[in-house]
């Protein structure tokens, strides 16, 4: 199966497992980041893994814009109150989903799981940043102000709704993971 | 970082991000499952792995029932019409949010990203259980039919919704992962 990065040989289940894993332990926010751009190769990466997603009845709502030119970038840091490390983002990608879907057979069917489902393909996103040693950091775009701000500034089509724009980049900090295990968030059977 | 897997070793960057990248890849949803138990630390690893999900604002808002009582699967099973595959199931872990948090000077806010915070611990969840070796679906709850039945079945108290049901267990069939890769979800720049 091709994920984009080198096949360096058999390993075992439970070194998967660890890495696996330990790099879910280890995603963080990045909210600052080197001047260097991230490579084509792992822009396809993060979008594989964001369209491994699961979707419900496996409608696959999403879409993906990829935003590197510098000027769009400054303009989503200029009108979004809680992403403006964009304006020092060599990248951001779009999360984005259809409201509704058209069917085979020409129906129209409205897709109330959306949002779930684009927020399964941005933790994937996330998660391979991590693994490919990028910084990322999930901004909300899904409120009435900040969608219609994405959505003017990309050109997005009605009938689709951006979630998130995730901003990408080569961390210039060391951003630590926060510790969140919270056994009181835990009950056995019933609540 | 203890993620309840063995330590075997130094494990190098390109190991690790393809461990990553293949096990978002392989993650399938599994219905169907061996008579055996999923062990203490395989639960515990599957919730540490949710709850190190990002939040907005870092609430962390969700919670989590970790149901193995079998008339409890099977009443869930009999009540939610996508989610038939508990009744032969030996674990389900509800994925549950707040939708207001008590901040520490007595105010309550809105949690108006619930459900997009708890969908990313949901995907976490997934892809730990795929990594444990484990198969799981993730069936939704959150519309106004499912969520009345879960929350009766389970006890939930007002102010927590019930996003979703994982159905867990050792894998007793070969499902395989669908290939999702579209290119035509890709945009650049502008839609």
């Amino acid at each position: 199966m091709s994920v984009g990065v080198p096949d360096d040989g058999v390993m075992s289940a439970s070194t998967r497992a660890r890495a696996v894993l330990e790099n879910i332990a280890s995603r963080k926010s990045v909210r600052s980041y080197l001047d260097r751009a991230v490579p084509a190769e792992m822009v396809e990466s993060l979008l594989r893994a964001a369209m491994a997603a699961p979707s419900a009845k496996n409608r696959q709502p999403w879409s993906f814009i990829v935003v590197d030119d510098r000027s769009l970038l400054d303009t989503l840091a200029s009108r979004l109150r809680y992403a403006k490390m964009l304006a020092h983002a060599p990248l951001a990608i779009v999360v984005c989903a259809e409201t509704e879907t058209v069917l085979a057979d020409g129906t129209s069917v409205r897709n109330g799981f959306w949002e779930q489902d684009a927020s399964a393909a941005t933790e994937n996103l996330l998660l391979a940043a991590e693994a490919l040693g990028l910084g990322a950091v999930w901004t909300a775009a899904s409120d009435e102000e900040r969608s219609a701000a994405v959505r003017q500034t990309l050109g997005i089509p009605d009938g689709v709704m951006p979630l998130c724009v995730v901003s990408i980049g080569f961390p210039s900090g060391s951003e630590k993971p926060k510790d969140k295990w919270n056994p009181a968030k835990i009950h056995i059977n019933k609540w």
